[in-house]
């Protein structure tokens, strides 16, 4: 399972391994609106995640971590909406891990450097999608549950998929 | 109930108004060590905080806002612990509160830019305990619940009390 923390909008993504590949299983984002008290909101993200880890039963979440330096007031609350996501885990009893967005960019497109669109493309690609996964925090959570699949020892599967999105694009380009 | 917010050592303040002074409940640290992966750390801190809260029943929590700028995992950190701590007013329906660490020394000792000791001193001082209470992040968040008591119309017998604080300072510096 994948997270994209956020107070406003958190990405959630679930993927299953499945031999040398990887399927989607759900993906979506938990909405809260800036009417709520902050910690009315972070008790509803907590709540849609509990039953999102009930119903899937995730082996392990992987989250993409922080990132200060933009907005001080936006960084708490990423850092307060992750906080319960990881304690969501923790009451089910699964790990969590987290990614540097350049570590994700790097397992999903073999570049740290790599733009928005093209991790969606990517993604979409390595979980068999018929177009890119939307909205962004959706496809960026299932880039974080990529990213920690690979980790368990599917890099080579992702490296197949990568190289297949390559010829394509450039076939693409060619043609 | 005051919250100095932390992975490591949060620390915890529980006052009650009465009249136009305030008195302490109850005050201390909740410890998780490093060995244990954050998520479980995170949970730890969540269960006992619940426990205080049904224990104490508090009428709301007041957080010191996270102080970015440090160290970024340890602000991560410090975030993930606010959130769970918010978490746990929100499922007993109280309200949280943030307070800037300048707004908090401004409460307590009528200056922004208190030190420390001064803050743990007046904390002492505005409680009427015997000596300034300990450790820090128990005093710190004794500290913040004190700045919200403040701010729900009791601001009065703050400075009422900042100017004995200061009286006395004054005699004993000059006898």
């Amino acid at each position: 399972m994948g997270i994209d923390p956020g107070a406003a909008n958190l990405g959630f993504g679930i993927v299953r391994i499945e031999g040398n590949h990887m399927v989607a299983l759900d993906g979506g984002v938990v909405e809260t609106t800036p009417d709520l008290p902050m910690e009315r909101r972070l008790a509803r993200i907590h709540a849609a995640l509990r039953e999102l880890i009930a119903w899937h039963e995730p082996k392990a979440m992987a989250l993409e971590e922080v990132y200060f330096g933009k907005n001080v007031r936006s960084a708490m609350a990423v850092g307060q909406a992750s906080g319960v996501a990881m304690l969501a885990a923790a009451e089910h009893g699964i790990g969590c891990s987290s990614y540097t967005p350049q570590a994700i960019k790097m397992a999903v497109c073999g570049s740290g450097a790599a733009g928005k669109r093209q991790v969606q493309k990517m993604v979409g690609t390595l979980l068999g999608l018929p177009e890119p996964p939307s909205p962004d925090h959706a496809a960026d959570a299932l880039a974080v549950a990529i990213c920690h699949g690979g980790g368990s020892g599917r890099r080579e599967a992702i490296a197949i998929a990568q190289e297949t999105a390559g010829e394509q694009r450039g076939e693409r380009v060619a043609g």
